[in-house]
């Protein structure tokens, strides 16, 4: 294990680097704030408890984006998601919900589905596999909501196929089943389907996306659905203390990150493609999947931390490159990191890449 | 009833007003985010879900302030409250819980500790007064906990004597029941108490208090208790999704409202005094209570909305001040208003209050 000193020296080391593979550039809370400010100059007033232009004119945009009715600006994802899952629940008077053993609700969220709303989890799929259509024949307990994430990010940002995604909302369908997607990450799924955001959204009775993760906002989420089913989530909102008299510096870091982030999706893809090659043209390490089909991968460095991240510290400052953020997971011999492509990346070239992916596992391999 | 179009018209009236009796001066999103930027310049990080220097000192702060050991800062009272009766159901053993008839959590959060979080509520005192000791003695179910709120909202900021809060507290003590504090604006209760907030807050396990309504921020609670406790609401934040990545833009708008607000309130309540006194000097107009404790009270006018409002925005235009917000409350034949009294306020002398309290009253009885 590595010590919290150690840690926060880490960290503080990866802050300081020019360059960086991974995310976004880091602001400052300062910069953060003002560049906020022509957007914020278009709006005469804030939201106030859900209401007003600047809310629901987003709320619309995204639901349209994602091929859904209506739309509902959250504080965050676990509220967004539990809450869906409650409202299909009572729904379909069931109280049992079916989701991969790698799922925010199960790993991250210290069982709010089980103690807060009252829900039965039913497991579904392979732990290091995403779900297909064959795993929903070993269900045999009623359920109210299938809940499938794209991509899901515990297993390295993998995709079932869109076949297998079509054959699983039929699945659904025939059951009576509602199907929530978790697309916390969902943004930069377009170009592996090569279907739009409303087409892959359309699978889902509703959807779930989140506005910090790969849009670099402040913090905060959404819920899209139909009317009736956003009207319900209104009420639950404001139950679970998430109707806020207002979110605007959210509200408008979202819908900038929405802007600005989602032409260059493609982008991102493609270099995290490329960076995967990378990687997994030297040994010690390789990605999984080999082949990411969206920004997000895992890369493995078959060392322990405690031997390996020393090495990594050093290599940053010699480089002034963040080439890895602290491990995900680990091991005794192997450490895993979560890899998200954003902005940062684009701005060293492939080139600059190679070398440098070079650098580091010839340093690495040879210390 | 009021239509929501003249509603609409009346707050771009009152908006546009030089002058306002009630709250902190209204700022746009731009002026609340450039405000911050002093303060966020003095810290090199954001918070990182709950953790970090910006919110554990500020937790700190507000926890010596308020006496207990250890507060967490959340993103609304909503969930600050369900979340500490819970908290205290679970470690009595008993999902009961007591509060007054007006409490917020009966009134507004859609019966989320029931539906929620499965507590049951014993309501006890009566609908127009505060809860007195004798109350407590009408109680004949076991309890986790009893819920004050200090001042009494709906009933127009009323306040019980210190000796009746030593005597509830006393109680609670003896029968083994936690006693909660709703503290959402208990920030100007130290003048009618001359006691410190610690001394006031050291009378209950737990305290809730609010930043944006009469510290101006932006949104955002905290809760403080004891460490045990405090350790608890963190988990159960998890779970209703209040532990955000970060909630940086509250954080600081409520520390520098903090630090703004506190030293004024002394003046608040004294003008809140003042004001209640120049309107209960003027058939028909009285206020509740006759002399309000603390900045809050509420006015009552023996007129439908519907006749008087048309009145009070042409007044308003004419004076160019905001006098009255929309009622709060209505009948056919009176209005009640929530006067909070903040920064606006003490911009205009007595004298000009006087003058203006006249005028309003002469022309709205000679109307």
């Amino acid at each position: 294990m590595l010590s919290s000193d150690f840690k926060k020296q880490y960290l503080r080391t990866l802050a300081n680097c020019d360059n960086s593979l991974f995310r976004h550039p880091q602001r400052t809370m300062t910069e953060r704030l003002q560049s906020l400010l022509p957007l914020a100059a278009q709006y005469s007033e804030a939201d106030c408890y859900g209401q007003g232009e600047l809310v629901n004119e987003f709320e619309q945009q995204v639901a349209a984006m994602l091929g859904h009715e209506a739309a509902l600006f959250l504080p965050s994802g676990t509220m967004a998601q539990t809450m869906a899952l409650r409202i299909w629940a009572e729904k379909k008077h069931c109280n049992q919900v079916a989701f991969h053993p790698t799922s925010h609700l199960q790993l991250h969220e210290q069982n709010a589905y089980q103690v807060l709303h009252g829900l039965d989890s039913c497991l579904v799929g392979k732990l290091n596999e995403v779900i297909n259509r064959a795993d929903l024949d070993t269900i045999h307990i009623p359920l109210a909501a299938l809940l499938l994430e794209l991509p899901m990010r515990e297993i390295g940002g993998q995709l079932p196929t869109w076949k297998e995604l079509e054959a699983q909302q039929k699945w659904a369908k025939s059951q009576g089943i509602a199907l929530h997607l978790d697309g916390a990450r969902l943004w930069s799924c377009s170009e592996y389907y090569q279907k739009t955001l409303a087409e892959i959204g359309s699978l889902f009775d509703s959807v779930y996306v989140s506005f910090y993760k790969d849009l670099d906002g402040i913090a905060g989420a959404m819920l899209t659905g139909s009317a009736e089913f956003i009207d319900e989530a209104r009420i639950w909102t404001r139950r679970l203390g998430g109707n806020l008299i207002t979110l605007f510096p959210d509200i408008l870091a979202a819908k900038q990150g929405l802007t600005d982030n989602i032409p260059l999706m493609p982008d991102f893809v493609a270099k995290a493609a490329t960076i995967a090659k990378l990687f997994n043209q030297h040994f010690p390490t390789h990605t999984i999947p080999l082949c990411p089909p969206c920004n997000l991968f895992h890369l493995v460095i078959e060392q322990s931390a405690k031997e390996l991240m020393p090495k990594v510290m050093k290599w940053s400052e010699q480089y002034n490159m963040a080439l890895l953020p602290l491990p995900r997971t680990q091991t005794d011999t192997s450490c895993r990191f979560e890899i998200s492509i954003g902005q940062n990346a684009l701005k060293v070239s492939n080139h600059d890449w190679q070398k440098a992916i070079a650098s580091f596992a010839h340093d690495i391999i040879l210390d």
